[in-house]
């Protein structure tokens, strides 16, 4: 459970299984949960003004602002009028997505399963009361999603990281609507191949207790980088040493009872 | 001037200065040129199915469907609904950016400079015709955007490494309406601190000439990579030597009459 909401009751609660997509409105000051219940399962996320659903969630806005393709701890997302919409108020992953489009029927077609549920379905069902339509699905923040930059920008899906219970927490910043799905993705790694059920919560806007005490693991620092130093100008080949992918290591916020499934 | 289109005349050309935008209507087949005048200089691009504008060129589909950040010869550019809708057949830059918003009026109040010309405005005022406002220009193209992408996914704006009447040539897939704004930034490197004009054109759908021979100069194979392998998982320093990032070398397609400066 996480540390910032370990005293609070959620105020909405939904359970997402993979396929699904659910909608919730999250006012000004409240905090938005988005958890994986078994791991390894990537949460697709939209949101949109309430009451003006021409504002919406831009992931091109919010890398452009932040000067960053990585979603992380501290960070303000913006909407397509360069306001922020979330800030990002824990995360005990550090590795998401925000250059990926959502999986649609297109996509299974090509992938030889046409009839496969899809992300952009599963969002478009959840939106439906607020009058967004297929098209109008914006490019989507992945959480939990793990692509790996190669060296000459290709992109590789990759297991996410998040393991059991790993979560994000957004602050709103504005009254928005959300909407999240469990990706179905079972024929590429996305979803560690198997998807599983996600979590989202919605808590009151009240004052946070202090920030949780940051526990190191033995010899992580920081979150792994994703991509190597800028060699970009530098034609020849790279040394066979840096060729080779480690396993991850990563920061993980010290939680206050790991037993708790809730 | 382009080898595909040497000897042909345009349909349709516009000349386009900085701060403005300008729509041109590409039937499927016609060939779209778009060219920096004196370099340096990045044409904000954005495009949307004719008669049926709630399709869209998606960069987030387009770096999905081709697993890449980085747009390239042969590419395919496709629309929301993961149609192809663009393919992109010369190039002599090959660095492009996919990743960034348009400039816009709320970024220029950041840098302290309010009432600035900007890349949505202007495309927002090309596209008026066509009822598309505002909250609807898409993440665009940047053609001649050149970002480099560091260690932790940071993204840096670099001086692009189009020179004088550089271009690419997109084939069009579908009837579409494409916008090209010419960016006004001077405050960042975008346009090499100094915006200057672009040419659009449009060509008619004819047989093409025989693929250009490729002429390498000297030292230089293919074009240079946009970041390093990935070594995303390691969390140790990277050596020195791959922190310096020596001047680009880049692809170059033969011309036939490079004195020629229409």
């Amino acid at each position: 459970m996480s540390d910032l909401l370990s005293e609070k009751t959620p105020i909405r609660a939904r359970h997402i299984r993979p396929g699904q997509g659910q909608a919730v409105e999250v006012k000004t000051g409240q905090l938005l949960q988005i958890q994986t219940l078994q791991g390894k399962q990537v949460a697709d996320f939209v949101a949109f003004t309430q009451g003006d659903t021409e504002e919406f969630l831009s992931t091109s806005v919010t890398r452009a602002a932040n000067a960053t393709i990585v979603p992380k701890l501290g960070m303000m997302l913006y909407s397509n009028r360069r306001q922020p919409m979330f800030e990002i108020v824990e995360d005990t992953v550090g590795r998401h997505d925000m250059l990926y489009a959502c999986c649609d029927p297109v996509r299974y077609e090509m992938l030889g399963a046409p009839g496969h549920a899809s992300c952009r379905e599963a969002l478009t069902e959840a939106l439906g009361g607020y009058g967004i339509g297929h098209d109008r699905i914006p490019s989507p923040i992945n959480w939990f999603m793990n692509v790996a930059i190669l060296q000459r920008g290709e992109l590789e899906i990759r297991e996410p990281l998040a393991e059991k219970d790993d979560y994000v927490v957004l602050r709103a910043l504005k009254d928005v609507v959300a909407a999240v799905s469990a990706c179905p993705q079972d024929l590429v790694p996305t979803n560690g191949s198997n998807p599983t059920d996600l979590s989202v919560r919605v808590y009151r806007n009240e004052p946070l207790p202090p920030p949780p005490v940051m526990e190191e693991e033995p010899g992580t620092v920081e979150p792994s980088p994703l991509a190597a130093p800028v060699v970009a100008m530098n034609p020849t080949p790279r040394p066979a040493l840096l060729q080779a992918t480690p396993e991850a290591t990563v920061y993980r916020v010290a939680r206050v009872d790991p037993g708790d499934p809730s």
